[in-house]
């Protein structure tokens, strides 16, 4: 192994080359909670020529290589592999372009994602991916792993916003595909095959995203409603009353609003308690359009009987503290303790029954347990919380996630909405993905990198 | 070969396939204008088993299987193929669900756009992929080619339309994944790989599309520009007035307007002549607002002299009227006479350009030849039109190509932008895509169709 070692900082230099024993600690783990772990060399190209030449080389040895963007993951799909090199793309962190006529960026894999937002509004227009990470998190990594967040109800997924790629294959072929067009149907569109495969089938090196005109009137409110049901129907009221303007419609829970609006001191912006809570935003062109849209529904929906209280913000300020005990995810640790984080999607017309079932069944079985529930549900995705204090870092977690996992199969929902498979969900792809479908992700794996260097032992099982 | 259609018959039944020499006509070509082709045989299954007992059979004999929809595509990607047998899905015709909490419809391969487009409007939502074909084209034809048409910029190609997907393999396995959320990162997102490559990797037979709210109030305006650069400056302005509520922005360059005007004897909604044409339209939630928005955009343009005339229809029929020459092209037999069509994506900033050396490149080698210049410029898709009156039915189609395919090159721009490649495009894919890229794309399609029997000469050369 030192063999290989050496002959990747004999062609790469030593100055992109860092032995096992001195890789910094923050290269080795990501945000997923596990054990950090010391990988055979850390990689820092400078630009695709040496990302093509460390593939070509790490192919040829059958070395594994695990592709690293800001580590900003939850899933471990950046987490080191023993054996394989890391591969990170902090260096390739320069942003190439922003063409306001085409309203596109072109960027290394490396940049930061907010550096990448702020280019963007300095041009007069706006990326519209945005995610809690904003500050760490890679346009390589938000690629890869096909990023979600708060706005995908108006903007969608991480794959909506990416025009064009340069990928690197695991042989070291560098495919430079950096379209900025809105269309172009010239046979297979392969950036497809890259975005949001957690590094499994090639390696992004640089991107063309689409940007979007930023609007600049936003409204928030903040609902209390009796059910689910109760939501479902503002959801349909929303859509059609706002259309576009509607960026987000967050719900919370009880077990969530108020065990973290009282255990982070935020409070609730109403005074009574609901069965559960909304948070709308609204943005628009027209100076007051957002809020006129966003009143005239909710007027609607409390005379119908929908909502049982509602607040409009008058004020930045005040938008801001809506969107608090919402925001608060980042107390877990502080508020909540040692957790298990799920990110499963739910079909709607079942969310209320899998929500009942997921808490009530931790409750039966881990008597004292927390179980949080909150999330994206206009984009059917539950962010369900478990902690069950008495077991304090040895959290049972392989028993909740059967738990959880089997009432989203049951459901035919996904075991990982926005945060994607990688290390922790493995073991479950088959709760949500049929023999068939995983065989043929199998199948396009194995034509791309027949070896199996890129990120071992993610995703798929090996 | 008659063994095999006797087996077919055998398996599928009598009723399910017609034997060469009674294949109705409409089965043996699309809309290319290719000479029609008779194949082995027709194939018209009933269900996706019987899909599946088809391909499994023709993989295990190595008979190529043409997939066709509603044959509206006019690339010749479902042309028959001398020997190999159609597969047309236009008995999968069930519009199954309309979801109107989830906002999706599911629907089998051959339901006609237009029958899921009323569907999803009965339900208060809108399918918003829409084509002049709609009459005839359907749900599975739109999502293998990645359909486009006028309202790209705004909702994007077909490929932002489809949430789950239904495919059989070229062997026979059903890969179902009917999705209905949003959100759904767990492993590779299989689809992706089934829509717009033209049936090379599987035959689609159920979708599930994602529906929209409907903006009940629309806008349009017909401007006149003095150049190319006058409308992407116009473009920036809608883009940054309008953010959503832009639906469409359509160009016409004098070569096609004056013509098409002329031709048509529609006349023009501007009374002077301009360097360049322009149709907007704008859609909104709340009365008024888009037309306010629009009047308000066109004003600041005409007094900062973007804009050189312009003219907002006062109601729907003269809506209808400003679109009226932008929709003549179904009149280019009548019009123009035989034709060579274009469907190129420059990038914007080398688009006027293009036009520019399309057009006099066409006339100095042709004299008398006409070359009309149209397109959605929104999304860098420029369409042009050729015909050579002096050669009447022999246009001189592939020396037109070579010349226009090689401005197009130069400029880094797609030889399809949303046509697809089919037959007639398949022999200059190289001139859009990399000798990396296309081995990419051969290497996908070698590892889900090891025998090649799907769509045999399509898109990639054999």
């Amino acid at each position: 192994m030192q063999d290989i070692v050496t002959g990747l900082e004999e062609l790469l230099g030593p100055e992109v080359v860092t032995r096992a024993g001195d890789v910094p600690e923050a290269y080795r783990h990501d945000w997923s909670g596990l054990t950090p772990v010391e990988p055979l060399a850390l990689l820092r190209p400078r630009d695709t020529g040496g990302v093509s030449a460390a593939l070509r080389f790490c192919n040829a040895h059958g070395v594994g290589v695990v592709p690293q963007g800001g580590r900003s993951g939850i899933s471990g799909g950046a987490m080191p592999v023993a054996g394989a090199v890391v591969l990170s793309l902090d260096r390739l962190n320069r942003i190439e372009e922003v063409d306001p006529q085409m309203a596109t960026l072109t960027c290394g894999a490396g940049v930061v994602l907010e550096k990448a937002q702020q280019a963007a509004v300095e041009a007069g227009l706006m990326l519209a991916v945005d995610l809690g990470a904003r500050g760490s998190c890679t346009v390589g990594g938000v690629i890869s792993t096909n990023a979600g967040g708060n706005q995908v109800i108006r903007y969608g997924m991480a794959r909506e916003h990416v025009l064009g790629l340069e990928v690197v294959l695991a042989d070291g072929t560098v495919v430079t595909a950096l379209n900025k067009m809105l269309k172009n149907n010239a046979g297979l569109d392969l950036k497809q095959m890259f975005i949001g495969t957690e590094g499994l089938l090639g390696v992004v090196t640089r991107a063309v995203m689409r940007l979007q005109p930023r609007p600049p009137h936003t409204a928030t409110a903040f609902l209390g409603l009796a059910d689910t049901a109760a939501v479902i129907d503002m959801l349909a009221r929303a859509r059609a009353a706002l259309g576009p303007q509607l960026t987000s419609f967050e719900v919370m829970w009880p077990s969530f609003f108020h065990h973290m609006s009282e255990g982070t001191g935020i409070g609730s912006p109403l005074t009574g308690r609901h069965g559960v809570y909304v948070v709308i935003e609204a943005s628009g062109f027209a100076e007051g359009g957002a809020r006129a849209a966003l009143e005239a529904c909710l007027e609607a929906a409390l005379e119908a009987g929908t909502v049982e209280d509602a607040v409009i913000a008058a004020n930045s300020r005040e938008e801001r503290g809506l969107w608090a005990v919402r925001e608060s995810v980042a107390e877990f640790a502080r508020v909540v303790g040692p957790i298990i984080a799920f990110d499963v999607g739910i079909p709607l017309m079942r969310m209320d029954e899998a929500v009942r079932r997921c808490e009530s069944g931790i409750a039966a079985r881990w008597p004292g347990a927390l179980a949080l529930s909150y999330g994206h549900i206009g984009d059917s995705n539950l962010h369900l919380v478990v902690s069950v204090p008495s077991a304090g870092k040895n959290q049972p977690e392989t028993e909740v996630k059967k738990l959880v996992y089997g009432i989203v199969r049951e459901m035919a929902g996904t075991i990982s909405a926005e945060h994607g498979i990688g290390l922790i969900k493995r073991d479950y792809l088959a709760y949500s993905r049929s023999p068939e479908e995983i065989a043929t992700m199998r199948a396009i794996k194995a034509a791309l990198d027949p070896k199996g260097i890129l990120n071992p032992g993610k995703v798929l099982s090996s």
